[in-house]
């Protein structure tokens, strides 16, 4: 299964995409950022990631799409450009007939990290151990839009035919969920390569 | 020129259109409300809206769209709501090559009926009255889309064929601007309409 993240900005808007196989090990397969200037009047900014978000769907036609929930909170005027970003992005997967799932910052950050208010630089480390990358990825926003993607392909439930696969797994591994199997899994490999580097 | 407005909302979306005369004498077009059930996933309920959206653009061909600027202060949890529905029209809008005028709802009311706070019954009845409607448009979201329209005609500058027309007609009357003629104009009219009723 394919999954593509997007962490949505209206400067800089995150886009992820990785493969999950039926025990939830996951493989990198695309990231990038795409960008908009503060100068351009809004329509054209969202044009632009838009149209950005547009051409990443169509060339990875991923099977669904994780999005970061956006809440109101702190700075008023920049939730308002997510918000919008996240409105395109929702209405791009749903033309597509895609499911999107949405995740909010600390459900993603538990989940690639173990801890729901760990820093950017936990989150990207992680992401690059449990991906196994050449370097972490930069800037945030590209990061956070894989450990969207990793916490839904987590967290949410699997096809049919795949969650035979992991239950059966799961009954070897100790009752763990298929979930909790993934998550015990990706912090081993995550910790050994930590005490490798 | 043709101008559609739109009242963003997720669970009803209020769509008008108005063409407007180079002496900014505006004629009723169309309107209508989208309407998404409440049961339904966001990503389908930015679908529902965003097509019927998309369905008037295509229809009615507008030369400029008017959107309602929105602003996070009282309802948190519907303005983010708000706030991805206007994503999506931004960014049809974008698509098409349109023009995107926002407006503030004070600005709206101020430019419907005189008064920034107007209550939502003062803008239909306004709204009927300016554009010689038979009937109030209802529900409230409909009005506010054609007084959306209403004010992106009367505040925004003209194309410069229609800018000479209108400056010339202005020397005429008095040197108003031909936002202030129209204007006069249009209160005129109503005040002539409420003493016949």
């Amino acid at each position: 299964m394919r999954i593509l993240g997007v962490d949505p900005g209206l400067t800089r808007c995150g886009i992820g995409v990785i493969d999950v196989d039926a025990g939830r090990r996951a493989q990198f397969v695309h990231v990038e950022v795409v960008r908009s200037s503060r100068d351009l009047p809004l329509a054209e900014r969202l044009g632009a990631i838009g149209r950005g978000v547009e051409r990443a769907l169509d060339e990875f036609a991923p099977d669904r799409v994780a999005l970061e929930r956006v809440f109101a909170q702190h700075n008023l005027r920049s939730v308002m450009g997510t918000a919008q970003i996240s409105g395109v992005v929702l209405y791009a997967a749903d033309r597509r007939g895609l499911g999107v799932e949405l995740h909010t910052p600390s459900e993603v950050k538990a989940a690639v990290t173990g801890y729901g208010s760990a820093e950017k630089q936990q989150v990207q480390t992680m992401v690059q151990r449990i991906l196994r990358l050449a370097e972490p990825p930069k800037p945030a926003d590209a990061a956070d839009a894989l450990a969207l993607a990793l916490c839904s392909a987590w967290k949410s439930p699997v096809q049919a035919a795949e969650r035979g696969a992991a239950a059966a797994s799961s009954d070897v591994s100790g009752g763990l969920t298929p979930a909790q199997a993934a998550w015990r899994e990706a912090e081993r490999r995550a910790v050994a390569g930590a005490r490798r580097g």
